[in-house]
């Protein structure tokens, strides 16, 4: 097994980063019409007065407004008209006493005047104008540098330059700004099994993943992508594109080619330049085998083959420094969050875990995604955002806050599932998107986890399946956590027995083989629909049989050895190291194992009654009472019946 | 005066637009280096299952799981190695029962295997390999499909693509995707007294504005703009650059034109096509002299030639229309906030009255921006967005809610001055830019305003020189509204005194003067500072000739005569319509007129103790006590004096 030379936390990367390499931004100028979006790279001060000169707000007559001071409605004033002035045109008269200027709007005030009569309040007459109302002075003339005056400050380095901006800038006469250039970044995936999107894929090999990704993050972090190729896990070949990106780029990014197994190529060419590689391995989970190097004075960054490695990688490690090249302020997209479920962390390294938010009524609430694994593009793709768990935390208890970095603006989905995963509701949905694409979450926490979501008004529908002591399934829990405007649809029955070898060499046929002395039983966790079922039907037995409870239990073998999920109940089955186990019919014929049913679980779906008129709600449910629905669920070993879609409200 | 054709509402100029146009957006293909950040014009599925193949997550064994269910650290199971298999590589190798293939993280699972063993679980001896750990069946494998399932619906119509939506195109082997076009607009600027940014500006010319910002609103908004140039006001130039604009683009925009007073041109020209003019005139504030036509069945948009006019009209009628052809989902910036001050609107007319937005206490304030004027660029530039008046509104009370459009992020100033305007502000924030560039925001809202804004924790800093009757300036008035863990900074002298006309014919000299009847007085508005330094006077007179308080001000000629604002009292007496006044010195040095000093009105700055240590907040009160600041105050009639900078806590 490979070592990584000398892993590093996150901090002490970053800092060995900054001592062998300062983000040094460039700065280019672009005329007005380039200039949207971009960073500001100095502050601008206004280098005229706008207006330039004192302005006529109005159409009307250029006067001096003491002549207008006894002028009323009954008594007009008239003054002599000694010419006009269009706007754009200039004309050397001056207005003295007893005298008016004919002027439009936006004209230059002619000397000597300083109000003008709206022409509304004037009666023209030959060569002279009668004045019907007083005006004071400044009235309808806006003054020069009223707007904006010479040498204020009109735009800010650092200041992303939108259209008003621009205006400002327009209007005192500034047709160029310095802004930030863009750093470029040479990107270049390693590994024999990548071929570029849009060929032909022979077996065993893949698509290229993080070229296309890694391009796409450069550029929304302001930086100018450049992509090399792929190269071949080959010495020579990883070098030229390496040696070719530090010619034309700022930075260069390669992916693949640091993990165990693949070799060391990376490392080894990274360490013919000087001082080259300076961190190998980074306490981050994922992303560990991660290397900076420094070559020709410019930062190397080899990010790890894993999609969703590379991607964290690249956010906690490169993007800042992109964003500080291109003078983009840190952006601070984070909310705060309470964490959905008790969550597990790697102790000695810090761990970025993409988690999924929902909006109840505490606020938003951070579900970890389910199955999460580093290898899967979807892990990151599908998932509204990440947290940081630090290195010497190993586990976050239910309800506790944390701060989310979001993607992207949250935006609430068509339909929010939160509950118990079915491969039912796969189907349901499966079938939904081809009546009509909706943008449907689905958070897989568990029964209960669901029914607490919709409490808390999370989720749309919560799929559920608990079965309580009195042997009624899902509505006494309903009632148990005060739940109100709800309803429960009836949904499906999912077959429970018990998983045993093919051929059932045990011939095991009820709950009392169980006790047999040659028969090795697998159980299922506590608070499990499954195990409740199990205790059930053994106090029953034991009932039957006239002894304790207890007695029956300790006459089982492996009672005590719980499994976590029915696949791990069948491969226990499988693998031989139980006999029996009890689960679901659609793992055992997964597995090809005998299946010997007990009762049929009751797959429910609970709702709260103001999300019932939403539309992806009525389709869920429409397509849950369907033909096809119906078809395609038997194929899996599970049936709708004559419930199904029935409504019980709370 | 010309009178618009035929002014109708907002909706209505939206509707009969849609009448003869449907926006329909275009469609075009483009490949994943080019996606990031276009809007998707198609739901996409997935071609291929990601990965295509039972994939190795782990440098190992390939085996048959049930093989090593006996084994343990103390007793290994011994395995024939058939071969190797590397990532990307394909070997048409089986896996029978007691036989094994070395794989590579990444490589395709050989046929009749499925699971894999950690190499660290292994020894390697010659041609066999021990197992010291069972696997069960797909441990350490990534089956196919399990990322990305064909079939699957990974990017959605509309959805603004991302690197990681890109990065699940490619996986599946996706290159090209259909975005929707961005929309080409053509802009034309007309009017003789424009001038292109960047030219020199002869007097009386002003520089076009509008190109810039529409360009850049354009391309925010998901557009394409083409400059085509400045018009002059004649109807041969127009109509060619409008004809060259329905040539090349989807969209053509004009501004200037359209109001009385340059005549009608805009009008007249788009009339040449059928139907032409369809909207003249909206009853919007500012914008009512908007146009609509089409032409060539392309729309046409004949914006006021205003900046602010412009832009607003472009943003309630133009950006929706660029929005759907660009296939943008609509954004909704909007903040719930309380308005800070009763607001007045026009009558008939929709108005889009432009505020700054503050935050305390008591959530978002919004503060319409003073002597807010459309023909400057600044009224938009720097405030924070706008809000929406019906038509049917003429008023909002102070505290009202509103719906405020943001025109960006709402990013926080570095310091926030909410009070009573004076000269003597922007003086020190002028001497404190040259000394370090910081984000200032100034709202002159009065020193009650300022007080408030205060104690809700809005401002940083406010503005006051309220008189108490007891004589005491601005320290009663903090008691009154219960602010605590304040200080009042004292901060200059602004001498209140008679502003009469120049050389004081009516020789006035004291309060006693008002009560002559040869003399006219002009009053301030209730609740100002100067009405109650007046009411405090004349209250002494009254008691010093032993008569009646009322009766001293029922002999005042013009005591019921209110001024809102120091300029109007100094306009007033300037006019004649007033002998005397009373206002601040710098006011009637301004206009020319004489000052008679009354006592000089303490203008004091109150901070809360918490933003005491705000850098800002430190430079600010630095100046206050600087030399410069002095000289510069001196010289418009305002002075420090030796409490300037005293600190007096609450």
């Amino acid at each position: 097994m490979k070592v990584f030379r000398d892993v590093i936390l996150l901090e002490e990367a970053i800092k060995k980063l900054k001592e062998f390499y300062k983000p040094k931004p460039k700065v280019e100028e672009v005329d007005l019409f380039n200039a949207t979006g971009r960073v500001s790279a100095e502050d601008v001060y206004a280098i005229s007065d706008v207006p330039p000169f004192d302005r006529a707000t109005m159409d009307g007559y250029a006067v001096k407004a003491e002549d207008t001071f006894e002028a009323d409605e009954e008594n007009p004033v008239r003054l002599k008209v000694l010419g006009y002035i269009s706007a754009g045109e200039w004309k050397d008269i001056e207005v003295t006493n007893g005298c008016a200027v004919e002027i439009a709007t936006g004209a230059p005030m002619p000397k000597g005047s300083n109000a003008v009569v709206m022409v509304e309040y004037t009666k023209r007459i030959g060569d002279y104008v009668e004045i019907f109302k007083a005006v004071a002075p400044g009235e309808n003339v806006m003054s020069a540098g009223s707007d904006v005056m010479q040498g204020e400050l009109i735009l800010r380095k650092g200041d992303i330059i939108t259209h008003r901006d621009i205006g400002v800038l327009a209007s005192c006469g500034i047709s160029k700004v310095k802004v930030y250039k863009r750093p470029t970044v040479a990107i270049i995936s390693t590994g024999n099994e990548l071929v570029e999107v849009g060929k032909e894929l022979e077996f065993g090999k893949i698509y290229d993943v993080n070229s296309y990704t890694l391009f796409s993050a450069v550029e929304e972090n302001g930086g100018k992508a450049l992509f090399l190729g792929i190269a071949r896990d080959k010495e020579d070949e990883i070098e030229r594109l390496i040696r070719r990106g530090l010619e034309i780029a700022d930075i260069v990014i390669t992916s693949g080619g640091t993990s165990a197994g693949v070799g060391d190529i990376v490392y080894r060419v990274l360490n013919k330049w000087k001082p080259g590689v300076i961190v190998h391995g980074i306490a981050v989970k994922p992303g560990k085998p991660a290397i900076i190097a420094i070559c020709n004075g410019k930062p190397v960054f080899g990010l790890p083959g894993y999609p969703t490695s590379a991607l964290i990688v690249f956010e906690v490690l490169v993007a800042p420094i992109l964003r500080a090249l291109a003078g983009i302020p840190k952006e601070e997209n984070r909310i705060r969050a309470k964490i959905a479920t008790k969550t597990f962390s790697a102790e000695g390294r810090r761990e970025f875990l993409p988690v999924n938010i929902a909006k109840g009524s505490e606020g938003y609430m951070a579900y970890p995604v389910s199955g999460y694994y580093s290898g899967a593009i979807t892990s990151l793709a599908f998932s509204d955002g990440f947290i940081e768990i630090p290195e010497n935390v190993v586990m976050l208890e239910e309800g506790e806050n944390v701060e989310v970095k979001l993607f992207s603006r949250l935006k609430p989905a068509d339909l929010m599932i939160i509950g118990s995963h079915c491969i039912g509701v796969d189907i349901i949905l499966r079938i939904l998107n081809k009546i009509k694409p909706i943008n449907t979450k689905v958070i897989n926490i568990g029964s209960t986890g669901g029914i607490l979501a919709i409490k808390r008004g999370e989720a749309d529908i919560a799929g559920t399946h608990l079965l309580d002591e009195s042997g009624v399934y899902n509505e006494p829990f309903i009632r148990k956590y005060r739940l109100r405007d709800v309803v429960l649809v009836k949904g499906y029955l999912r077959e429970q027995g018990f998983i045993v070898k093919r051929g059932n060499p045990k011939r095991i046929k009820s709950f009392r083989d169980l006790l047999r002395k040659d028969v090795t039983f697998i159980n299922r966790n506590k608070g499990s629909g499954t195990r409740i079922l199990l205790d059930m039907n053994l106090k029953k037995l034991a009932n039957d049989l006239g002894i304790d409870f207890d007695e029956v239990v300790k006459s089982i073998k492996g009672y005590e050895v719980e499994a976590k999920t029915h696949t791990s109940v069948a491969v226990s089955v499988l693998s031989g190291k139980a006999d029996v186990g009890i689960g679901i019919k659609s793992v055992a014929i997964k597995y090809g194992l005998d299946f010997i049913p007990i009762r049929a679980e009751e797959y429910d779906f609970l709702i709260r009654k103001d999300r019932l008129n939403k539309e992806s709600v009525k389709l869920f449910l429409n397509v849950l009472k369907s033909e096809e629905f119906s078809k395609e669920l038997e194929k899996i070993g599970m049936k709708t019946y004559e419930r199904t879609g029935e409504l019980i409200e709370f």
